[in-house]
């Protein structure tokens, strides 16, 4: 018997989500096959959710179902201070351990030789241009403790030298060769209170 | 920042799926939002695929795209020789062994005290039925070596007694390409007892 077309197909699928080999994408195929059609569907209709509804904030570049996040439209938190991180679900992590009240900047990536990803492929232009409008005092990098966000950090912060603004990075009680999104939130408001000047 | 709630109801999808916890649905949430455009209606479509296509086979229970499976079809196959597998996976792991080239049915579970499931929540119907009108001479019991796979096979052959047929349970022993050092005890004793003259 070969493979079902339509299973293959989802498995196909399953298999490009992280952390999905061939192996569990099988298994999840069908598991699939044996839920009910209402889980299913709701699903598909939970895709269809994030590909329609969900976008990058105009100002922030954080993800919003409107086009500017609750984040910016706040205007309870600090707006002198502004958190640069590398990726969306970062904003989450830092907000979890409700240590910092400012606002974020999402620059959507860090430079990587191997990925061949240059500054240029960062939302960096809008970072300089939100330094220039807004009344921005410090910029704390809060990439990830890995080489790839400390060279991105390292590279913002040298953009930013000339400028009258004080540029701190994350303590380093984050793990070297962590993620950011695995650290707890202690950690995380250790690694914030301990931000040094770079 | 509250968690978006399109987001939220990805992962709550994402959460029902095996081997998926909260932090493995986040991580895989916040990827797929990152995943381009065409990738998550592709997803979207496999899904679909399977929901609208897929069906258990109305002879052996097995899973088709058509009514009919493509073993039942299958005039070469020995239609004297049927197996009894737990779930419609199983034919799939059976025949990769390319050792078996007889039938096939699905009876879709095993007796569980613990999930409520009995004799009665199983094709059982369906496999009196097929011994009644195919020709078949042996019926093996290939559901899993657990207590749920032994009762159910157990049950099964009870049910088979009375009538003029073969009934026979996959044997146990030592996994090939295995050691014998991580072979639990139960498995080494039932080696043991099944061993042969070479």
């Amino acid at each position: 018997m070969e493979k079902l077309k339509t299973v293959e197909h989802l498995e196909d699928s399953l298999s490009k989500l992280p952390g999905v080999g061939r192996k569990s994408a099988e298994r999840i195929a069908y598991a699939m096959l044996e839920m009910p059609k209402e889980d299913l569907e709701s699903f598909i209709v939970s895709i269809e959710g994030v590909m329609n509804n969900v976008h990058h904030c105009k100002i922030c570049g954080s993800l919003s179902e409107d086009e500017i996040c609750s984040i910016c439209k706040d205007e309870t938190r600090d707006r002198t201070s502004l958190m640069v991180v590398s990726y969306p679900k970062d904003v989450l992590s830092i907000e979890r351990s409700e240590g910092y009240h400012g606002l974020y900047h999402v620059i959507n990536g860090e430079i990587s030789i191997n990925k061949g990803i240059t500054l240029s492929d960062l939302h960096i232009d809008s970072l300089l241009e939100r330094l220039e409008n807004e009344d921005i005092k410090e910029v704390i990098l809060a990439t990830n403790p890995t080489i790839e966000g400390e060279t991105t950090a390292l590279y913002i912060a040298k953009l930013l030298a000339e400028k009258d603004i004080k540029v701190t990075r994350l303590a380093y009680g984050l793990q070297m060769g962590g993620n950011l999104d695995y650290t707890d939130q202690l950690t995380l408001v250790k690694a914030l209170e301990g931000r040094h000047k770079i």
